[in-house]
């Protein structure tokens, strides 16, 4: 029997056309896709990666949906992995051509690369397959010049502190920042410091409900929902 | 006679298939494609861009070439760009439907933003459609999970020296630097100390002549070629 090397399809960040050509090759071409999917409260089953799937017009019959569990219960999460990685390696030893997918880019803040390691460590054929970051169509969204010449990039997760921005935004540094919800308090504080900078503010990039918003005051008083991220850069 | 959104199209770092469904389907629809291209001293006329173009079976009679001078000389490239942004102009006040391309990401360290800048700020409606920056698709290339969790990246042109690497690899920062062949000392300085860190060294990423190395033995002697670029990252 032939095995199949599994592939790891970054899907980008969400409109489906941001999705590269060897990417929906690569989707086309497999006879099992695995799909993060997340449940509500309510037991609803939500999935943007599935959403992608659907508008590219990817067999549905294939999809398998892992749950992957919302809380910051980081070992619920890989007890998911867990099972998904197990999964996969059965049907890769069953000759299954296998793409597992994810937002974004699959090796930029995914953790589904734990899945990758671990089918790597079992001696199982991976590759991945690169995708648009949420930061990078962000930036292609506000007709941006994310970094240009001799700037430096700094891209941060949600956990920093006032401090921590302050001290990069004197450094002379852009900024990214992912996970824009954990650390409210910390940008609205700089937001309200720093007046030569500009605050590109991202949700849902790539989404229906995509929202971009620059001006500082309509910030101020706003919630940052779960997919928002922000671009911080020196004002021209 | 109806006027058309100038787009910048991303190509991605070489691979054709790692253009998006958007940045090919734009090109399709485009009547003009400038295109950039370099001039070798015995004059021959080199375009990276173009073998992505023809590879993606884009209609050769729509590409116009623009000559961007390879020398470190920002006047001459500014000129350049100046003149494509007239021709722009022009050919979008004739409705045409204008495409622009770049490699990599339009947004990410892309001088062709100029231009973008340009029409824009003459009143011209543009678009930036998204593309994978060469470090996306050199992590993917090596499987890297570039980073992960609460990790902190920063992306550094090659105007560096030895004292800012370490300090940024103290820092516990995962370092990408591009346009390697500006800084090889410098890293080989830092390759002989940080042996907790893997050297991920990349090489015209997404060509048939793609490299990757790990291997620090093997990079010390190594010339770093225009197309080079490093992830580090502390070895797990």
């Amino acid at each position: 029997m032939n095995l199949h090397e599994v592939s790891f399809v970054s899907l980008g960040p969400g409109d489906p056309e941001l999705i590269t050509l060897k990417g929906l090759n690569t989707l086309r071409r497999a006879d099992v896709i695995y799909c993060p999917a997340t449940l509500t409260s309510s037991g609803k089953q939500l999935s943007r990666s599935a959403d992608i799937l659907r508008a590219l017009d990817v067999d549905e019959q294939h999809i398998q949906y892992f749950i992957v569990p919302m809380s910051k219960d980081r070992a619920a999460a890989m007890e998911a992995y867990e099972k998904l990685s197990t999964e996969a390696a059965a049907s890769y030893a069953a000759g299954k051509r296998i793409a597992i997918v994810a937002e974004g880019d699959a090796g930029f803040y995914s953790s589904v690369h734990y899945v990758f390691e671990q089918l790597l460590a079992q001696g199982i054929a991976v590759q991945q397959v690169a995708g648009i970051p949420a930061f990078i169509a962000s930036g292609a969204l506000a007709g941006l010049h994310i970094v240009s010449q001799e700037e430096r990039l700094m891209v941060i997760p949600g956990n920093t502190t006032a401090q921590e921005l302050s001290d990069l935004l004197d450094a002379g540094l852009v900024v990214v920042i992912m996970k824009l919800s954990q650390c409210r308090e910390a940008v609205k504080q700089c937001m309200a410091q720093y007046n030569d900078h500009t605050f590109h503010y991202f949700e849902n990039v790539g989404t229906p409900r995509e929202v971009y918003i620059r001006a500082t005051k309509e910030l101020i008083e706003k919630e940052f929902p779960y997919f928002s991220l922000m671009i911080i850069k020196k004002t021209m």
